[in-house]
């Protein structure tokens, strides 16, 4: 953790995009929380043109969700929330209409990585 | 949010039937929750044929998941999954046995669209 | 529920593969959990290559989440981690650092399979 799912329409973002905002959303996460790059995964999901719809007519909607570990602050996750739409919007070009964002918690205890079930955001350091 | 994320094996649904059941789903649940219809988003993600299984065995399931606010009752979310349940059912022709539909909450704080964060279900409205 | 999705990099798991391990996660879940063969749903979505990113460089994570019912403890999730950790390694052959598991639970009144909202893990048997 964190998981990040980019999820956009067939050919909005080309190698290099998906490059530069896997690199992007890497760093940001890596600093802003405070953990190793390593720990940082994104996996771009893309759905076929006539597969996206916003208001119930065919669009491009751009969606960002985020698994991570809960124990973070209210405001933490604002804040997280505000720098990871400018980094998609800036990528996508998207409207902001065109644009999700949603950060789902999962407690430590349910999540397994580098072979461990996580450790809590506040307990003691990893092993 | 809401954000409906439809998962069916690849020629389950066509163009026609995406497009028809994005329209119904905008409708329903712009009608049942009291939301604009352009806050509604739908994605449909298909799988390639031999990706699906159920009970060990190759098979087509079809799921929905929906990520909306959480502040809900449970009579809300009951009545809105068994809505949902005939709107996927009549535009796959699942069988019972094949169609999974989960509503997963996310508190308001920890979304975002339009650029905002999204206001709680229950307090004052969008400036 | 369970629903399973496993996501990896096209070309990871073949058609044997993703048989193979639907097999035993489907004979796992079964058994460890006390439900019906029929209940457990696996669905795998493979991504292009260069969509997946581990430390912001171009990697091939394998991310399995699975949707339960809550109501579950935190030991027989934990063990459940464990268990799915060995089943997606060895199918997967994915090193320890490219390996991310969640288990997300949904109350039982947020789900409907079989025509039926799901029953809750301790309440009586559906009828």
């Amino acid at each position: 953790m964190p998981l990040y799912t980019v999820t956009t329409q067939s050919g909005v973002l080309d190698a290099k995009r998906k490059a530069d905002l896997a690199e992007q959303l890497t760093s940001l996460h890596s600093g802003y929380a405070g953990v190793p790059r390593n720990w940082v995964h994104v996996i771009f999901q893309d759905y076929a043109a006539g597969s996206g719809f916003t208001a119930g007519v065919p669009a491009a909607p751009a969606a960002l969700t985020l698994n991570i570990r809960d124990g973070r602050s209210a405001d933490y996750k604002r804040e997280l929330l505000k720098r990871l739409w400018s980094l998609l919007q800036a990528a996508t070009g998207a409207a902001d209409d065109q644009i999700v964002i949603g950060i789902e918690e999962l407690p430590a205890s349910q999540a397994m990585e580098m072979a461990a079930i996580m450790p809590d955001v506040n307990g003691p350091p990893r092993p």
